[in-house]
């Protein structure tokens, strides 16, 4: 983009909708191949699903590093600033999530991963589709906030589940458990699932905000 | 409230005191709860606290997202709206803090709790307290700065305090502690106590910018 | 400083630079002071180190509330207001890494830090050596963006390079560490190494956002 006077001024609204739907989008592929990925054990199975985990990631990155670098140089966008930053930001959290409990998967290489492991996976992904239909909605939304609304709603349910299976989890592996390392394997795992849907939710919020702001 | 041209442009500052006051209370509430729950050890003792302490926790979140929502519906507030928003989230973090604690504890029934942990607790409610007196200043500090100063030197000292219990007391878990599950309990629930007086510190910080900027 | 309606709309852009620089340099001293200490493997020569590194760490806490105040009081800046605030408190976070290291450390005493553990250590000098010399080009990069963008480049490198390092040595310390305590050490020390990598390139992202917002 030539940063001349006009093209400074000219309306760039239309550069950040499609841009945070291909960031949604790629946090959907991630979660899609966390998800496809926790009944597999082995090592190798296990390397492979983190580097095509770490690929999108990177992917991520990107897409909202683009978003930050066409907001420093834009003048009108369809929202404060502030706003559009926080929202690419948070999806791009809840993708480094995906990431990180691939990661842990790969390197301590647990036990099989427990129901409870996948009913959270299956969480994550549930929000990761969520947050891309109401990315889809931002550029509709201040007319009819409803569908919007409704994705809020969604998204905190989830993390509300996701905790709960997380606490139940915890509590039975910390009684029943008595291999100490598989417990700090299992622990960390455990978290970083049920942190990655704190993250899903903290996006709820900021398209919670952005309702009462602007609709 | 109906956001009326008029109703928008009509001074809002009073809304925005007794929403903190009412935030540091439940705070105050929260902080109250975890003290008097520490020398209790049955599982179920734990459980019953961490679920009145949950409800105080869902309780701060909708106060403060009250207070977000007043923020992006009102033209006229008493600080820049970036410093309220900051002041309710760093507030709702402390009380997020307590709530980590009570978790921890109940889902991972350690040992009862050492006396480092109760007067790390003891420090935490003193900066609830201290936190409270200081969100009742917010509307006279401009004038008279003097009570708010002294609220965020305690805060600081509390942090500093705690600190220094909680070195003491990891140095000696892991010299004398053999049982490495009973290690992963204690580490990970004082570490949490130890970060809610971080939490209580940020607040002071805060308190301390707003002096700086305003009185 | 008075705060005088002149003195109030003076340029202070000179204060900023200075205190960033000094804020820098603090950096180097702790990577310096943490990378000869990794050696160490006394509790006496650990304990020496973190008293060293939490000093300096004081030192930073204080430089950088000291250009918050200056913010929040001054009416023009070199650059926006929350662009040096977030230099400054992400050259801050690096010391704080610095200094959880060194505290882990200190009061974990665990075996003899590893090659992979001081080629992170490395690093973080390096890193905090890129830092030092990317804030010397605050004052001119708008004109001549080339050293600074470089530091960018380096400073990401930096992270990559520590991500590697630590994926490996975690991977065999589970695969070969039996003694679970020991995994508790090790791996929180590394993880707080390796988040302290995380922490330099973030300022590398802040600079690099400064580059296209400004050059």
């Amino acid at each position: 983009m030539k940063n001349t006077f006009f093209s400074r001024l000219a309306p760039k609204e239309s550069k950040f909708y499609p841009l945070l739907d291909q960031l949604s989008e790629t946090l959907v592929k991630a979660a899609d191949t966390l998800v496809s990925s926790l009944p597999k054990s082995t090592p190798e199975e296990r390397e492979e699903t983190y580097r095509k985990i770490k690929d999108l990631e990177h992917e991520g990155d990107k897409l909202s590093q683009k978003i930050l670098d066409e907001l420093s140089s834009t003048f009108i966008t369809p929202f404060d600033r502030e706003d559009i930053h926080d929202l690419a930001s948070s999806l791009d959290d809840v993708i480094d999530g995906i990431n990180s409990c691939a990661e842990r998967i790969s390197l301590y290489n647990p036990r099989p991963i427990s129901n409870s492991g996948r009913t959270i996976g299956d969480l994550i992904r549930q929000g990761a589709n969520c947050l891309n239909r109401a990315v889809h909605e931002l550029d509709r939304f201040r007319d009819k906030p409803k569908t919007l609304r409704e994705c809020c709603v969604e998204l905190h349910d989830i993390e509300t589940q996701a905790d709960i299976v997380y606490a139940l989890f915890i509590k039975q592996l910390f009684e029943e458990e008595k291999d100490a390392i598989e417990i700090v394997k299992i622990k960390d795992i455990m978290e970083t699932l049920e942190e990655t849907t704190d993250a899903v939710d903290h996006v709820g919020k900021l398209l919670a905000n952005l309702i009462v702001k602007y609709a």
